[in-house]
């Protein structure tokens, strides 16, 4: 035992607590002011750590200065560095100080929200703060607790996409006429997109799937349509498909995890044209909203469905709140039973920043992706290869004869420098370098600076 | 689009973030000051605080002083404080200072960690944790990274058991010759358990159950044992129910989420003999551990297996490191996607409190219960219904005629002083006062003031 005590432990005494965590600040501030002296893309070799570290946990407490030390000298050279403003990869996971300052009170509090009575402002705050982000979004008011919907925060996209899929199934399985053998999870049908529609999904080819599924006995019964795909940025045309969807009475699911955050901005509201027809939206708010991780926004058309194929009911979670109905119990509308206080960071993040700046975040970002967009369609020894839609420039040098690995080494090129990093997807066989401009700290001049660094590499490719 | 400019528009600005942060440490420090002033459970009625916020969100930001001050006037009232030293209903969410600055460093680097080479030290220190704490817990070696197994960090245990059920659908499937019809996830047993037993599981009853399962065609395939139940604290034995479990080829899974800890004090061991009969187990520090939420730990005997049923391999995500099969992809291991690096926080905590530390958190909550029991045993109105193992104690006041209400009016009166909060179980048929000591601020003090004020509620009740 040592010499723990009352006395000497003291896991969460204000004064302590105050100390440390403002050591903390300050590291964290120091480590964005010289964020730009790293390599973007961590450099280290697997196993790294591993050699650095013990191997087994420490008997003694360790003073907070020598766990600080080590992450600067362990942990930060196998960051790869998201917060960079020469992060081009992937989506973006935007950090802020709104979205720092309301993970810190959700952490603060540390309320585990399962039900309303287990921390009634959780619960409230997030019904509140959906109402708020959908409204920003113009969704219809059926998505919507003053309409006739409602939503929730799930951690992800995924968790939030397999739990409307649960309620689809059930759905479907109580209008068949409750028969209980279920259909296999592995049952899912790749749509393939191509060039023509700009890798957006076809209502055609949709129909064929679907009258193709039915034919071989099956039952079609959910479709996920995506605005602002990972690869290119494509829009599926929701309006259209929502009509074939609804023909056949399939659910559909809307994936607006990057792009809908533009859907703030009346100019990029069109892309979710036919909304209305969904049965269900999701939005990340950790990706381009300024929101720190994880924030994932799902509404649907009716919660019940979702309570319905959830929920559970443990008598030890039994109150009268819950029997009076007159609550939303969160813990039904997901997979897990505990849940996070997550409502207070987007609801920080919103008010922070206010409608006006949010959708200055988005339109410059937009705007430097535009400008870059045209600096590559200058340059005659590169193509756009993908029209842009939002932030994300999907482009390549034009090979020449046979040189099919020239746009995968310019990538390794870019990325290899330290001074940027950039993706790639394979569009219908074609390799694209991926442009993603979004960071929180991304600015006009790192833009340029890419662009140049870009044409250098590409230079030494092609001598 | 108002005055929103890059010059007054500096979301992630070093400066603010320091100043602003600092800021919402204070409140938060003061918060803990003044946690027993605050009724532990919320007084609210629901749909508060709708009537409090405006319905919709602000055009322009708002000063971070303005939201402190909601906080404070519209969300803490809200709030049922689970750091209150005073609450003792549910299993604890042990904040920390430790626990919380691992949060801020995670939500200060901010990477998606989803597989290695978007940040190797995420990828790299998880699973240097998770040996960490496997060894604390004396786990057999097949658990561990530095052993046969491996570990990983998810959210919830909900989330755990649905990714090791899936593993053990599909490595069943496979053993069963490649069927594709899968098993239906409504087909759950429950078995019952009693009073004879501890409500701990019945090697014999789960027998009996498996080979009524056999004779209706059906393939069992999984079971769940749990060390220190909800309702309970009950204890599986899970020796004798792997054997068991071995001989009918089901996949064991420990749940362990709020007795784990424990076992990081020798005295504690046994309850989780047998363990190295499992194929996985996992355990929350978010509960007992001094981990702010959330995380939980699950380590698995064949990670191949886990990886063989969640993965995904999008070209953008395909990189040399993955390729190699040098390092884990941690997206493999769970349902998301995206993920947070949440090893510095467990990491953070090991470090900063040492197992020293840790084991004299455990040993000083169940010398608490301990003492809580004696005093419940010694009033001869009251009585223990289960015998106590953690540091949860069921009790009750024994029921006169018939009084069937008796134990719920308690608990209601205890709830609604305001100066404790606790929970109920249904055991067999019997309403049982839950007493779960460990929040991270209870002292002995505070478990005399509940006693006191139990028992003066009681003389209320019984006069």
């Amino acid at each position: 035992m040592g010499s723990a005590s009352r006395k000497t432990f003291l896991p969460l005494d204000p004064v302590t607590f105050s100390n440390e965590s403002k050591a903390v600040i300050d590291f964290i501030a120091d480590y964005y002011e010289n964020l730009e002296k790293y390599p973007v893309q961590s450099t280290v070799e697997p196993g790294y750590l591993s050699v650095m570290l013990p191997e087994s946990a420490p008997y003694c407490p360790e003073p907070l200065q020598d766990i600080l030390e080590d992450v600067s000298n362990c942990i930060i050279p196998g960051v790869t560095h998201w917060q960079s403003p020469n992060f081009f990869a992937y989506f973006h996971a935007n950090a802020s100080t709104a979205g720092f300052l309301g993970e810190m009170l959700c952490s603060g509090f540390n309320v585990v929200g399962f039900n309303w009575i287990s921390s009634p402002a959780a619960t409230e705050l997030e019904s509140i703060v959906l109402d708020w982000m959908g409204k920003m979004l113009k969704l219809p008011s059926s998505f919507l607790f003053s309409g006739t919907g409602g939503g929730v925060l799930h951690g992800s996209t995924c968790e939030a996409a397999v739990c409307v899929l649960a309620a689809a199934r059930d759905k479907a399985l109580k209008e068949l006429g409750g028969e209980t053998r279920r259909h296999s999870p592995s049952n899912f049908r790749l749509i393939e997109t191509s060039f023509s529609t700009g890798f957006s999904l076809s209502p055609e080819n949709l129909r064929f799937a679907i009258e193709d599924d039915i034919k071989s006995g099956l039952v079609p019964l959910f479709l996920c349509a995506t605005i602002g795909t990972t690869p290119s940025g494509a829009v599926d045309p929701i309006a259209e498909l929502g009509k074939v969807a609804m023909e056949f009475k399939l659910w559909l699911h809307i994936d607006a995890a990057y792009a809908g955050s533009g859907r703030i901005c009346p100019e990029l509201r069109h892309y979710l044209d036919g909304v209305e027809l969904a049965n269900s939206i999701s939005m990340n708010p950790h990706k381009w909203f300024l929101t720190n991780m994880d924030c994932c926004c799902l509404w649907i058309k009716e919660p019940k469905l979702l309570v319905d194929s959830l929920s559970t009911d443990p008598e030890i979670l039994r109150n009268n709140a819950s029997k009076s109905k007159a609550v939303a119990d969160y813990k039904d509308w997901q997979i897990a039973l505990s849940r996070r206080f997550r409502a207070l960071k987007l609801w920080v993040v919103i008010r922070r920043h206010g409608l006006a700046n949010l959708m200055y975040h988005i339109r410059s970002d937009i705007a430097m992706a535009k400008r870059f967009e045209a600096l590559v369609g200058e340059d005659e020894r590169f193509e756009i290869v993908v029209p842009r839609k939002f932030a994300l420039v999907c482009f390549r040098l034009k090979p020449k004869v046979e040189e099919e690995d020239l746009n995968r080494k310019l990538v390794e090129a870019i990325n290899s420098s330290g001074r940027a990093f950039m993706s790639h997807a394979v569009l219908s066989g074609i390799y694209v370098i991926r442009c993603a401009i979004g960071t929180t700290l991304t600015q006009q001049h790192h833009v340029d600076a890419l662009w140049k660094l870009i044409q250098d590499k590409a230079q030494s490719l092609l001598m």
